[in-house]
């Protein structure tokens, strides 16, 4: 079945310490769009200025990626600009220029209104509560989102939890949140706030699912070498809701093992600059991965 | 099978955000042995003096612990105190008088000299070897360390680390001594430096092995309250040895076994102040954790 995703589309300029790449393929729905497509057909919406390169228009079409709900408008395209420090984990923003994305309003075409799963993309959760009402009764619904978002948009985003299957953050964002720095406790105050599955990304140390079912934990998929971590976490939940979308059987019953598969296009995501590494990947190779790690969690 | 810890044995006093509790039994001895004594026998190697309360002779003895090898000297016995912060990851140490540990010099009982699992919990690496010098082929040996030792003794532990099996060191300790980040490539490392067997601890994020049958991660079990880490690590290396000494098969067929052990032990360590909820607990406590541990792990 098909995934929609909404977020950001975007022009990525990212600096580690031993290496600059200016203007790649970025942003959330990018990310997560290209992570699902392994696993089937993805709708994508979002906006780029008429700068958008060519080559990334094809790019998404060589994982084939339905554009129809792609905005392509006068101006410029979203475009961040971050450096990392040498260990990887923490990283600064050096220059955030909105473009057409400023007044970006998420317009579902006709054929993405029945999509039965949906992926809202880190975005503002006005946006992806917009989107939301123009669906027609999706069968399971996903949030991700940001520290910003927390701190301009908290209303809104609280609004938006109320409708959402399941909710996806990090464990800062989930401290910021809930004020509590077990992330038990948190899972459960996220819960009450409506989610039925909460999902807490933890970085190099993994990955937590709480759900009805009770807890489910998976490292991450452990890497000799971590190139550009940008966009980890949307690849997370985008291979996560491609398997979810194309596996026979419950949501209930296929999350844990949805959120390995997550977790291992995080994995590829993090070997390369932008999506140069994930682009080139094969379905075997997650397999493969999807393998590994369950090796190495079985004792 | 017996296991022989040797280590320091103390009286630790602790404060948190909440609570402060005054010469609790603690050392590294004291919580990898009752740690183990759920297991099968311990035999203790360490030094009190003669302030060393009779009730903590009486706790060591209700376990099965083994007090052939602890020495009762004239003088106090080492006091650590420290002070946790309010995420109870940091802790800074208010003091320490090393007391009868000062000139402590490990001599082991002939009974001891045959054991064949030998864990050398954190003490000095000179006197972990002097340990090692007095035993007759032991079958598996286990080294713990801290921080300490890397900055004062790491000559010493260099030539120790040639002469274990296992080598259990916590995240920070593995970056300090490999200048790595990278776990992955720090275990290697470790490896080169002798050790078969390389665990690293991560605290709430669970602990990894490296071994020459591959990878294995653990989460730690979750807990919805920290009451005192303080000896965790410990409790979490003396389950593990304790399960190996007692089970069937090789170590390498059991050790990843022994590690969710460990992490369970852990995990009780943590829920009271000093030994106060670990010497609570039933086998069977522990197995119904272990049973938790598998489930969340499984997908």
């Amino acid at each position: 079945m098909s995934v929609l995703i909404v977020g950001s589309t975007a022009l990525d300029s990212i600096k580690t310490p031993t290496a600059e790449n200016p203007r790649l393929l970025g942003g959330s729905a990018s990310h997560a769009a290209v992570a699902a497509s392994f696993f089937g057909p993805v709708k994508l919406v979002g906006v780029v200025g008429d700068d958008f390169p060519r080559r990334y228009v094809q790019l998404y079409r060589r994982h084939g990626i339905d554009l129809e709900g792609l905005q392509i408008l006068p101006g410029k395209t979203f475009h961040w600009s971050g450096e990392y420090e040498m260990n990887m984990d923490n990283r600064r923003t050096l220059l955030t220029e909105l473009g057409v994305f400023e007044t970006f309003t998420p317009t579902l075409p006709k054929a993405y209104q029945s999509s039965p799963f949906v992926l809202l993309a880190n975005i503002a959760p006005s946006l992806q509560a917009h989107v939301l009402a123009q669906m027609r009764r999706p069968k399971f619904i996903v949030a991700d989102t940001m520290d910003l978002w927390l701190n301009i948009a908290l209303k809104d985003l609280l609004r938006l939890l109320k409708r959402v299957d399941a909710f996806v953050l990090n464990e800062s964002e989930a401290h910021q949140l809930t004020e509590r720095s077990n992330m038990l406790l948190a899972a459960r105050d996220i819960h009450r706030l409506g989610p039925r599955y909460v999902i807490i990304k933890k970085g190099h140390h993994g990955a937590m699912l709480s759900s009805p079912n009770g807890l489910f934990i998976t490292p991450a998929y452990p890497l000799d070498k971590v190139v550009d971590p940008t966009g980890a976490g949307d690849a997370f939940v985008g291979g996560m809701m491609g398997y979810l979308a194309n596996t026979q059987g419950s949501v209930e019953a296929n999350l844990r093992r949805a959120l390995v598969y997550g977790t291992v296009a995080a994995s590829f995501c993090c070997e390369g600059f932008g999506l140069c590494r994930i682009t080139k990947v094969k379905r075997a190779d997650i397999e493969r991965r999807v393998k590994e790690l369950t090796k190495l969690t079985r004792f």
